[in-house]
């Protein structure tokens, strides 16, 4: 039996999902495929012999078509850090176990770098021991922060959620005539690539994003104070996008100053965000109406504001993917090469999983403005091609349909 | 002339430009009107003498359509309570100089309650002192509110946001089969009409809302924890949807039990949300994963997922308001009454502004369940039709196209 296993792993996007439509699709179209089986949350899904067959899913394309514009992972998804094969030989031998007893030949691994790592050790430990298994990498992560892909999917529609919401959010606070700043967190530890994405809520002219900050940069309390000050004084409502893994020249994140200093009414250590943290900075210093807005687990999972162009992308590599373990490819992970911006084109390769796991790939520094509060036309036409598009949502009841299991 | 005069005023909500938008499509239908105005600020400007000409947006089909899905007030808002005119005859005479300054025989103002309040004030002041303007209100409040009308503008696209946001998000929980909570803070300090929306949810069947609760029932903290605890052992993550005005027994509300007891490192008191002060409840009472999510300022200003029967509604009110401005009446606001459910018929009327002004209009205690922590069939069939249809956005540069100004 030439079997495959398709799994998802890591946070949750708009386009994980369609990442898996591109498998079921490509073994539709290859005809080489008997059985596709789904690991329950990851490759905890594998040690556990947790497996459900996709096979139904497959044959139709109504779901097919639902399931690539639905959010977050349908298989669920882990956190789960695979150890050194000779640290942990017991869950090495459970994988293969459950591998070897649905007949598995080919297993596809769609996540960020934690599961790029996952696909490494895994499929050197089958070339080692002589497991004729091919295992491949499909890449997703909204945070882009994948090396050796020109971008992740996921990054594109979380990015066209994230410049739409800021357009919408300036008109909100245009309209009032009073001094006012607003402070968006965006997602983004070490990578400020979503939160540089705020700049495309400037493009077609009109009231946007005002001040952008990203954790590539060391952050400066002062300087952003005076930042502020001198945007209010041009105009009264100001918008600011701020990544959430800012960090001042200590190396303390900013959202450290709330929580550290900060108990509840039950004595508890109090947890708040960059933003937070920066309101309350606001109206110390400034003193006027403040307001902090984080778009949480919305920016992840909005498929209703999906890019259709990060739709297609996710599918083709889930596609890619599985045309390189079907052509004897393993430890590797499908990419996306940028040929040309415009006319946007990209092709899709693949690239050996070592040179991406347990990386992280940065806003390039020159991308960011020397005054460290916004962002560079580099960056926009990085950045622009990638929201392009939208999908075809199909409504039911008054909100979007969305494919369960 | 026969000049119209029309402001927007209060929170900015999907559908309030749609209402401007009714009037002036009013305006070319009935060829009665010579020239338009619109006051920067709502009644601000009218005092302040801030009047635009409005008539080359009148003549542009196109103009008109973007301005329909715009969010927010073009015009501008304010939040002025205007006195009893025995308390403050200058502002009074401030506002008719003006109006009579750009021969405004009649003044369209849309807002929420509070400008209703302003609209009956004026038309009483000029009925009194004998100058003939024609004064009317049309509705306008996310938080559904207004008495005397089923519902009111804006409501319906908000609602839609939630419903569909919820959703996402419960696709976004349920990847993960961790116990986790996540909590919802919704606008409404006193009435629960957008967090009941959240029921919507569930709709499509599958994951959606698991616990709502609405700030017309007293909140038991205790009773909280009981049934957080009860839905964590059915199922691993948990949604829940809760109302920013909820208050316990005392009256006092959930979200200062946070912003009471606790400081910022600059010794400031913190102010946090009803959904932060339950984050670190559940947190210390269940010691699960538990994150707060607020809605904020994005639940009233997201065009991108309006619903059509709203917007249409909104452009219908304004209409309505201008014909029966050109009918003599004055004092009145447009309302909307519903004939049916199923099909969902509506009909448009004018009543007294002083039956609405001043008013809250909340949640019938019989629409709640009676456990305090869900809402009734009557509810959703109440709701459902609000929503319904998406309006036809314009995209450009990958986000929604929006007119200004």
């Amino acid at each position: 039996m030439n079997n495959l296993l398709v799994a998802q792993s890591g946070g949750p996007t708009a386009a994980i999902n369609a990442t898996l439509s591109g498998v079921l699709h490509g073994v539709r179209a290859s005809g080489k495929i008997d059985q596709v089986f789904g690991a329950k949350n990851g490759i905890e899904g594998v040690i556990k012999d947790h497996l459900i067959n996709l096979n139904d899913i497959l044959m139709d394309t109504g779901a097919l078509d639902l399931l690539t514009c639905t959010p977050s992972s349908i298989l669920g998804t882990c956190r789960y850090k695979l150890k050194e094969c000779h640290q942990d030989e017991e869950t090495y031998h459970k994988i293969i176990t459950t591998l070897k007893k649905y007949e598995i030949k080919f297993f596809i691994y769609i996540g960020g770098n934690d599961s790029m790592d996952t696909v490494h050790k895994l499929s050197e430990y089958c070339i080692e021991n002589n497991h004729d298994i091919k295992i491949m990498g499909a890449p997703k992560t909204i945070d882009n922060d994948l090396h050796m892909t020109d971008h992740s999917p996921g990054f594109g529609s979380a990015a066209k959620y994230i410049a739409s919401t800021i357009k919408e959010l300036a008109c909100d606070i245009g309209a009032y005539d009073i001094p006012a700043v607003t402070i968006v967190e965006i997602m983004g530890r070490n990578a400020g690539w979503l939160t540089a994405s705020a700049v495309l809520s400037r493009m077609n002219g009109g009231a946007g994003v005002d001040l952008i900050y990203l954790c590539e940069k060391e952050f400066d309390y002062k300087r952003f104070i005076h930042d502020v000050r001198e945007k209010l004084s041009q105009k009264s409502g100001i918008l600011i996008a701020v990544s959430e893994g800012i960090r001042d020249g200590s190396g303390a994140y900013v959202s450290d100053t709330i929580s550290s200093g900060t108990v509840d009414i039950f004595g508890h250590k109090y947890i708040a965000g960059a933003a937070r943290a920066l309101e309350q900075l606001v109206r110390t210093e400034i003193g006027c109406k403040v307001r902090s807005i984080e778009l949480s687990l919305m920016q992840r999972s909005a498929s209703h504001l999906a890019s259709e162009t990060d739709i297609m992308e996710a599918m083709m590599l889930g596609q890619k993917a599985l045309a390189c373990a079907l052509d004897g490819e393993t430890g590797k992970m499908s990419v996306i090469k940028r040929i040309s911006n415009k006319p946007y084109r990209v092709e899709f390769d693949s690239v050996p999983v070592h040179q991406v796991a347990n990386k992280e790939k940065t806003v390039p520094i020159d991308w960011i403005t020397p005054d460290d509060h916004d962002v560079t036309s580099d960056m926009i036409d990085y950045l622009l091609p990638l929201i392009q598009g939208e999908i075809n949502l199909k409504y039911q009841n008054g909100i979007p349909r969305q494919f369960s299991l």
